[in-house]
């Protein structure tokens, strides 16, 4: 098994976390998307998407992106189980990881495409008015992780869940790309610091 | 438990089809999306991402979102394993569902209220140039789809799946929209009549 990254970036980062975790090492390979290797025709053949972080399996197939790898990950070991035991937090993990993912996430990550340089000459299309917009759209997802942890120790509840993976590395990827600070947001602040002393975090 | 949604609407579609499939029934109550009754404070107070559908547990609290509801009823009943047994099935069709979802479902709405004039006037934010975009990606991902099917019953293998639930409901929705006809993709056609044929698609 081997699972195909890019180091600085934030999506394998959440895999990586997930990995840490479980307790479960495997294989890493770089792969260098700022040269554009991710559009190689040899790397194509294992994602179509054309996306890191991708897993290889055993048997030669193909996983693409963080939430199937982790999901994966999640059944093949043992481990605490970040996507929730009972029916109930199994539901709310899902509902909580889509938040984060659809509203911090990817909405980060549609700003740092398209409302400021991004990737330079890798940006096949850009659209400015569409990037504020998302940008928008992760502040108001932050307010709402804000009430959410004002009596929450973590997202889903009080047991660290994937969902936390993921708005971890929204945020993180919002502080770095200057989108905005945890300032106006002292619930968000201090459940990023417990985040960020987990071991994993350093994955 | 009871399911907030409003009929008419693809998303609240694909609970229906998983419900089906599961063989669970469960009360359904209609929102009047429409009429702008999912902005509500009584809605709102459910589900503060005012989107159908949205389940209500019996403890009160409540899940939002397909992925989410679905995997709830996953867990919670018996029937047929629709987001898969081993953790490689569970892998591959996750990366499916997820890949159908942003590139084909997410993508038809995107061009639907973006590029169309939507819903008119609930459309809070309207760009027309990323609506085309998505329009774009939507006829890519079902290449991607046509060719995937050439020698797969159905999009992550020989076993229906939730991923073929959320494909099936985002090429309803292009089709209903007029962005793509089948005509290209004659895998996809004769998918999408082997998916219309099963009993839960008249949910």
């Amino acid at each position: 098994m081997k699972l195909y990254e890019y180091e600085a970036f934030p999506n394998p980062k959440r895999v990586r976390m997930f990995l840490a975790e479980k307790g479960v090492e495997i294989e890493r390979v770089q792969i260098d998307v700022p040269a554009g290797e991710h559009r190689s025709d040899t790397f194509r053949a294992r994602n179509p998407e054309m996306t890191v972080p991708c897993l290889e399996l055993d048997d030669g197939s193909h996983i693409g992106g963080c939430v199937a790898i982790s999901r994966y990950i999640e059944e093949a070991y043992a481990g605490p189980k970040l996507f929730g035991e009972t029916a109930a937090e199994q539901g709310h993990i899902c509902a909580w990881q889509r938040r984060v993912e659809a509203g911090l996430m990817d909405a980060v990550a549609h700003y740092f495409h398209h409302a400021t340089p991004g990737l330079g000459a890798l940006e096949n299309y850009q659209n400015a008015d569409w990037g504020q917009h998302r940008g928008r759209q992760a502040i108001s997802t932050l307010e709402a992780m804000n009430d959410r942890l004002a009596n929450k120790e973590y997202l889903a509840g009080d047991k660290f869940s994937i969902a936390d993976i993921t708005a971890f590395a929204g945020v993180g990827f919002g502080l770095w790309c200057d989108l905005f600070s945890l300032e106006a947001f002292p619930n968000v602040a201090s459940w990023f610091a417990r985040v960020e002393a987990r071991p994993s975090a350093a994955a």
